[in-house]
């Protein structure tokens, strides 16, 4: 049966104070919204529609690359107002809709999977919800055996509906056409003036259709309402991640410090000290040791190498097998080769560093003139001196070397020697003389 | 009416294993009695006294600027002897004192407030009172309904009585002529041989005279009597100041790996990611994003400002909107300018930087000669090349540049290029040489 | 009476996905099987014998510098044929033999005293037993009173038998000849044909002996299976060596952030700030100050320094009182001096620094040619000015300067001050006729 997606990502999140809209505040540096996405892409939806309202402009531009259909909501007019907004992107479309929320960023794929199922399985409304442990002022399903008779929102609830422990997730799948049909069916008549999509099971149930719970843990359910909703979200996911990790192979000695992306990859054997933050779209292969205070993000490490401690790698780092890069060094769109060092204290950007090159300390690569970057190589075995400015664009040549404290603005040949320095002249007890005038000076002031 | 605080701040705190008096170990960065002081400043008291022992002079020394009279307490004989030492200094005061600990910073205003308003109310004495989860050795309140009949040791202690869980937290609120002629008949006949405030609610009601407890939270009275206290101590400020803070519409990723100052101020829709540490005195203004692995103190940052990863702002650097601070950089006594960017590996200290202007990697202001501190002002749309060396008092003018790797001593005019650099030699195959020689002496070496 | 252990540390610890043996993963700074012995060598054991396995050259090799005998096991064949293996390295000897694990890290010495006080007692064979929380799928101890009666793998074990929560941590102490007779009676008619040394009890109480149970609290008997374990076990290490730490007079402002190794010293009133590490063999005298984001290994930190925040002090740092080290700097194989100051941006390695010495900012010792290091000695009162590059072998005089930006590559003497410097040339106009052309040409590219 084919599968579309509705996403409701309208919200403001007042509660969170902020300028941003609700769905692009982040967790594991991605918005709560690809998160959502990216659940509901694990079934292969033919259609995704994302429904907008606040800052919708915002909004659709984080979506640019998704493959997803924008269409807003201008007025908030509640839940079942915004799912409407969605009849005409699924015009023609036959098949099974999905509502997800953009705010939430953590069900899961076999969740989504288990209420399609039970779609296939008989029913014609499927609504997912949860046992909360402090239900408090959720919805609760009343159900009937494992028939759900219908939602009733908290403020309305009697005594014994409060009671029910069982909550309504807001997750749902219904027929499309259905679902248009009973959305067609509901009203406005309350506090409010909004459409809940909370009634539709209850017109489904009156209509003699059958409606069902599928039920998933409260921890999927989880929505982002305030910062510090996003701060156990973010917490959730790094607690997760990091059990996957270990899981897999990889030691982290001190797990809470350590702070992955929605895309980390890290391979077997790979130890993590304390203290470690990762960007997106970063890669570490098995064995690689990646040292306490060291930032990675949009970087590749290979196998043997040795990152940090305080180790910058941004995006376009590419790291060969056996590399080290040392404390204070910040290495940006650079590909680094087998077994090369660059261990204190240095900038590497839109650079070539040989294999076994071997950069000194304070090696600046000067890759930017005030308008544009220029690239840097540097040759295989190459010995860059400590201090060294690199003016780019410029190439040091395999088995190279630059003298210490050098300004190498043009290139040096294979196996030469790049000299760029002024003469040393010691002046006899200068220092002495210049420091006694100095502290006279002082005294005079203090005086 | 008029109120007046006795803040008691003569403890060795010979748990701590210190040489430092108690009472100045520090929680975010401000002194335990700076705390408690700052509570007590709440009420507006027309006099503040702090009575001081153990290395009274390091006491005293650190209430620099603050209004409070400072009292000896030559030899440690009770709390209640402490509180009489204040005497003299309240001479001609008429109105409420409250007697407050130098080691237990957490008392909200509020619940002083409280105190002074049962006062108000009619209670002659007015002690704080909590209830303990787990109320151990602490002083027990004996009560009849709401009046306090007196406070007993818990060494004193019947069974009955220290089955009570309502526990004595030392804080006292009285007239200040009824507490001197109570505490003129507080006596000494105990194992200790020490005067105890603690006798002071018995006595008023011998004297038939009204006393009264109000209560607040344990985490209120939390006093630090070790290490562990103080960690617990500021563990319990942080998370406070993490929820305010978060409340307030600040993103803090991994809130339990930020930790701020007493009197950090974030503004709203700033993002402040995992691993950052706030030195005293730093604003923040919206919109900013502190990055990982920053430290700061003393600094104002604008809106829009990127700081970080790895950014050390101390005292004095002042970010105008949108400035950004890269990994490796300290800025000190800094007026930087709207747009200006310091990406990498550079030291700007003493310094004003121009708006939009640009420091290349490496940088650094010279702004010490050894005895005093030097000035470098750099212009707007000045472009400081890689490795530059600033050498103060130096002035590089708007719009000029510095070639990498110069060293630069005296004023750039506006629009100027300055080069300080020795001329570039290529010295043929040297490398190749020098590196063979090496290697042979090596192998020598080693056999 | 002479002891002996017998360390097994065979296993492969599949369930860690490591290539790595089991026994040298590491908990603070040091593996696993180094713990194990640590403890067992508290009871200056006569001789100590491991038994290794899965990957035994790598085990043996971890052992170098440590009075044990290896002895492989060259089939996996059960704990019994495990100890087994120990027989000929214990011939001749006579006394009591304990059996520990690789794997388990947290036995206290006390606790093997307590076993031998047992065997010393008359009790023939004694086993370590713990009462487990949860006793899951742990072997348990079936007694009488006191005496041992057998132990009974989970898999074998009643329900009555399954309802004892007292557990078998494995660790056992018997006469060494009685030890050795009773494993050549131990079976391998199982399900896994493995000779298990849990048989050992109950064939000493067929044989008329007498076993008894000496308990330990379940953290002692913590074993590694899993990299969660592993995590499990540097937490536990670390919380209690941070509470140590605080008992004895340290402050750690937020101690769930610090991380130290198995030897760290650290005297009293050190003050270490949040987020720091420290790798092995490291001192700190008292009064020291350790700021924030530092990163200590091998090195000595003397009374009234100042660390960081941002210092990596590396093996061979050696700071004498009053020492400054700042953000941005590495040391390493450095003797400082009293009272000299590296604030800065730096890299001190392979270098002697003098009393009151000021090193500026970016100063590099230049201490590698390629193949060898070479030392810098700095002389007492030295001024080294930014951004210097001081190579290596090379002296600078007491009082001697250097100035900014200078490459010091012959010795200055005391008292003079040594330039290496191009002389600046501002070429009049040259930036803003650069800058127009670099932004034509972008002009050009982006139309």
């Amino acid at each position: 049966m084919p599968t579309a997606l509705i996403v409701l990502a309208a919200g403001q999140g007042s509660r969170l104070k902020s300028d941003m809209p609700k769905v692009l505040h982040e967790v594991a540096h991605a918005p709560l919204l690809h998160h959502a996405l990216r659940a509901g892409e694990s079934l292969s939806p033919e259609r995704t529609v994302v429904v907008v309202g606040h800052e919708g402009d915002r909004v659709a531009a984080a979506l640019d690359g998704w493959d997803a259909v924008i269409v807003p909501q201008d007025a908030q007019l509640g839940t079942g107002h915004a799912v409407a907004q969605a009849r005409g992107a699924l015009e023609g479309f036959e098949g099974d809709v999905i509502v997800l929320y953009g705010d939430t960023p953590f069900i899961r794929p076999e969740t989504l999977e288990a209420m399609l199922a039970a779609r296939g399985g008989g029913a014609d409304v499927v609504v997912l919800g949860f046992e909360a442990a402090d239900p408090g002022r959720y919805g609760r399903l009343v159900t009937d055996g494992d028939r759900l008779e219908r939602i009733v929102e908290f403020k309305d609830a009697t005594e014994a509906e409060r009671a029910i422990r069982l909550c309504n997730s807001g997750v749902m799948a219904c027929d499309a056409g259905l679902m248009f049909d009973l959305l067609d069916q509901i009203g406005n008549d309350n506090a409010a003036g909004e459409y809940y999509l909370t009634d539709l099971p209850g017109l489904a149930r009156a209509a003699r259709l059958s409606a069902r719970v599928v039920t998933c843990t409260e921890a999927e359910t989880l929505g982002v309402n305030t910062r510090a909703d996003l701060a156990a979200a973010e917490a959730a996911f790094q607690a997760a991640k990091r059990a996957e990790m270990m899981d897999e192979g990889v030691t982290l000695t001190a797990p809470e410090t350590v702070f992955f992306a929605h895309d980390t990859y890290v391979g077997r054997d790979v130890v993590i000290e304390p203290h470690v933050v990762f960007g997106p779209e970063v890669t570490i292969e098995s064995g690689a040791l990646i040292r306490a205070f060291s930032h990675l993000e949009g970087c590749h490490v290979s196998e043997a190498c040795v990152i940090g401690p305080y180790a910058r790698l941004r995006p376009g780092a590419e790291l060969d097998r056996g590399v080290r890069v040392g404390n204070f060094v910040e290495v940006k769109a650079a590909q680094v080769h087998e077994g090369a060092k660059i261990n204190h204290l240095s900038y590497v950007g839109d650079a070539e560093v040989g294999a076994r090159a071997n950069i000194g300390a304070g090696t600046i690569t000067c890759n930017y003139d005030g308008v544009f970057k220029h690239r840097t190589v540097i040759g295989a075995d190459a010995f860059i001196g400590s201090n060294t400015s690199l003016v780019a664009p410029v190439r040091v040549g395999d088995g190279a070397m630059t003298g210490s404290g050098s300004v190498v603005t043009t290139d040096v040949p294979d196996g030469d020697l790049a000299l760029a320095r002024a003469k040393q002249v010691n002046k006899d007890g200068l220092a002495t003389r210049l420091m006694s005038k100095l502290r006279a000076a002082k005294a005079r002031k203090t005086n």
